[in-house]
């Protein structure tokens, strides 16, 4: 990738219109380069906001922002609808399902999906949370389960449908878990005249000894009171050893139990994008066990300085040897450093290492409460939340949807509402009392 | 139906959440009746606003409230989300797909689908608009249009992917046709490199001699002149002999001509819901050429004053003998009639026969324009576009959707953007850059 006095602008291919991929993008704005983002979706997706649509309180469209509507002034840059099936490394081509695109140097940033740890057969009954469609398809189940229990007679029936499970706590975990109590309690107040949907059973299964394993033991006990207190259940130390359509297993040290529920929700794990194994076959880079390429200190491939792997499908182990976790603010960080790193090169200008300014997490657990560990400071309850909403409405790409978010928080925090709550997609009727409508395709 | 002085409140079973079954519900709220409110969806849709989902202009969300949370504080309803196979005249019972409900009075108010004319083959290559998953559909083939022309590199093949059809000249065609102009010369301004969005021609295709032929004359030329400004290319007096997934295949007086064309939309003709047929076979009442049931004055069926038909199922033809139109103000007045004539009877009151209090037309056309026929005032342009906006915010039943559609509405006139213009579904990829988008089922 030297630079070409006369030549053309060099090629820029970046997969993936996530964090890292469209801040890379972004970041390369006035870079004398030639932009190519491909994405299989049109839009850029705020991932963290996910749970929310999810569980009925945005659209889809108020966190996800078309990535040509970003780009359209990015006169360098173009984008294309595209899904990338392999990377032939030495003639440097991106092989598209119905295409390809030449680079001269190619950041990766596909992210990662859902680890079942060798259980796929429990995705269909236990859906993760990565994409649109899982979150619409999740919102689905979760209302169509009161739906079946207000259809239904025998109260054992009644109970697994008005039992939820969510597998995992880590944020999303404790979010989603957070917001399904509130449905059940808050939201769907008189709207039922058979059941009473505050009799909910929500299950929070970890198999760590604390929720939010990754937070400081004090914000753990902070969120699983404030989970207590909205009626879920942590079950810790418990491992799921099987997911049937209307129950799930769990194993904790002191005995085995099979929980009657057909909604169950997995949080439990990820795994990186299939683009991993792509890389892998390509340059004989190496993976973590859940298919992270790992990288140099640039986050460029050994031997492959022009390939550049980014946010939650790369593993970058700074000095103290854990790699960095799956977060929108190391891929932004890494979009911006793998950027300029580029425009260095072009002049001849070498880069220090990657390095992460770490600002620290936090997740909410409900109306008016959540955890934030900003390393200098420990917050929770209302002051976390109120750092929490401040944070994700900057967040937000567009102005337009951070008014509209804005405008639903404030309103569904004073009326306790969720307007959102829309069963969409394929006719779930009949509503099989025993468990079809979780047997449908994902 | 006779008041039962010390009995149980007669129980009246409303089929249908549309603008009839729905304001006959909340006209019943103070009646001495037990309500029982059955959709096969679990949400209201302001169907008027389904075009702006369609073209990206507002979430699914903003024009669709849970039925449950409408109605949650009325006491005397509950709502089944549930679906409809027979109804048993004789034992005063409606069979669902998976149960049953006993009536003393029913009211059907299932509404109207498409109507293809006897050329059901269409359907997959010209989608209709009645739905939430019509109206996301017809989103994902406007947009995947123009991802394929921005791929493509054979001229012809980009002009078929630009090219765009509405078949059919009601409110619901000038609306889409407006918009998808909108979308082509405004939206997408500096989004794509290979194309430019403005070369797109976009065909509204009439079998009449004008536009908005329900309209009176001099309005619909003011609808044309204004789609023409457009640049929507109106074709009268030209009936639609074939389409296929990439023709459509017009004939006027003078000839026969096929245009080439990608996407289709289809707003040329409904069909009554097929509970009509039902209820024709429960009660031998007569249904016109397009399947409405033909009522009494007083929105009865023959025989049977215990089941009222409304809205768009209904045939109810008033003194001068043409049968109302399929507007929501005729849904909504019948539906209060019917509660009305219903609390009379337990009173032993007769009422008179139904009567329309007709209010007018409005259709718009696009960003600050419109045509209102109100009767005794005849609007165009941007008053005409004021009241149109004016009046579709009243109508949406939640305020938070109010205040949402207003804020998106307002954002999308000044920024002149549309900011809900997702591709979602199934994965749309390969792009194949024949028809193949276009054949996958609806």
């Amino acid at each position: 990738m030297s630079p070409l006095p006369h030549g053309p602008p060099p090629r820029v291919v970046i997969i993936g219109g996530g964090f890292g991929g469209l801040s890379a993008a972004r970041a390369l704005k006035r870079a004398p380069v030639d932009i190519t983002l491909l994405d299989k979706h049109n839009f850029h997706l705020f991932q963290p906001l996910l749970y929310q649509v999810a569980t009925g309180g945005l659209s889809p469209a108020n966190i996800a922002s078309p990535l040509r509507e970003i780009l359209k002034h990015q006169q360098n840059t173009r984008v294309l609808l595209a899904e990338v099936v392999d990377i032939d490394t030495s003639k440097r081509i991106v092989k598209l399902s119905d295409g390809q695109v030449p680079y001269e140097c190619l950041i990766v940033a596909t992210g990662a999906g859902h680890n079942y740890f060798g259980h796929d057969q429990w995705e269909p009954f236990a859906p993760g949370l990565k994409t649109i469609e899982d979150a619409t398809q999740i919102r689905r189940r979760i209302l169509l389960a009161f739906e079946a229990a207000e259809r239904e007679s025998n109260p054992e029936k009644v109970s697994a449908w008005l039992t939820f499970v969510i597998v995992g706590s880590g944020p999303t975990g404790v979010e989603l878990a957070g917001a399904v109590a509130e449905i059940a309690r808050d939201t769907l107040k008189h709207n039922f005249r058979a059941i009473n949907p505050a009799d909910a059973h929500i299950i929070l299964v970890e198999g760590m000894e604390r929720a939010l394993p990754s937070y400081p033991p004090m914000l753990s006990d902070q969120a699983a009171k404030a989970l207590e207190r909205l009626g879920v259940t942590i079950r810790t130390n418990a491992m799921v050893t099987d997911i049937q359509a209307d129950s799930v297993t769990i194993r904790s040290q002191e005995r085995t139990e099979t929980l009657v529920a057909h909604t169950v929700l997995w949080t439990a794990g990820v795994r990186a994008s299939p683009m991993g194994q792509v890389l892998a076959r390509a340059t004989r880079c190496a993976l973590d066990k859940t298919g992270r390429v790992i990288v140099e200190p640039d986050l460029s491939l050994p031997k492959h300085p022009e390939i550049f792997v980014i946010g939650d499908l790369a593993h970058c182990a700074l000095k103290d040897g854990a790699p960095l976790p799956g977060m929108a603010p190391v891929a932004i960080q890494q979009g911006r450093y793998v950027a300029q790193l580029v425009q260095g090169r072009l002049r001849h200008k070498r880069l220090p290492p990657f390095r992460y300014n770490d600002r620290g997490n936090m997740t909410t657990i409900g109306r008016a409460s959540a955890v934030a560990d900003l390393r200098w400071l420990r917050l929770w309850g209302f002051p976390a939340w109120l750092a929490w909403v401040f944070i994700h409405l900057l967040g937000l790409v567009e102005y337009q949807n951070r008014l509209l978010v804005f405008i639903q928080w404030t309103w569904n925090y004073f009326s306790h509402n969720r307007a959102a709550r829309l069963i969409t997609g394929e006719s779930p009727l009949p509503l099989d009392r025993s468990h079809d409508p979780l047997r449908r395709p994902v």
